[in-house]
């Protein structure tokens, strides 16, 4: 267990072998989840320094500020990061629809013990 | 895209090249994200057949039923997925403080542009 990086007041993201750390972003008005993301060190600072959250796309493998085609920003309100550093949770306020279906949320569906339903 | 895995009612989890899917816990009162963490199959069926959160230790690789040397256990009180089905939203009643460090949260620091703060 890396001490400092746990109890210290210094940004250390503990990438993982891909270069990723896992971002939560949650509806500062709503508190729901609207989607998980990844970032990269690149993603990282453009976040911090701009307030509009930007992701490393895994699909595409480049970088990528969500909502850049929807407009459906999303703007930084509040931003955490865990114990050991390898996950941050944003709070947000989105622009618009932040999934690419037209939900609100990516988290559209309920798991329950016999499938999914429709939120 | 997977159409009928975004659209349709059937749990059909889309795990990584490790086989793990992302989860992210949600306090069932205060809303907050409490901790982010992953699941494979097994600890995704235990969880879903107990109502108790399981994941699977990356750093152990092995099953861990959160809570289980603490007692800290998560009791589900809802859980969701993602459109493409490789990231999960479990909303939350813990038995106690979430991250080993004693914190109710492991997202204890904010992140500002010149560094960490403790909430």
């Amino acid at each position: 267990m890396d001490k400092e990086r746990e109890t210290g007041l210094m940004l250390d993201p503990k990438y993982d072998a891909s270069g990723l750390v896992t971002v939560a972003v949650t509806d500062s008005h709503s508190k729901d989840v609207l989607m998980i993301g990844h970032m990269n060190a690149e993603a990282l600072r453009k976040t911090v320094t701009s307030d509009i959250v930007h992701f490393f796309s895994r699909s595409r493998q480049k970088l990528w500020m969500k909502g850049e085609t929807s407009g459906n920003l999303l703007h930084v309100v509040d931003m955490r990061v865990d114990c050991d550093q390898d996950a941050l949770w944003i709070v947000a306020k989105p622009a618009g629809p932040t999934c690419h279906t037209g939900a609100s949320s990516c988290f559209y569906r309920r798991v329950k013990k016999d499938g999914l339903e429709h939120i």
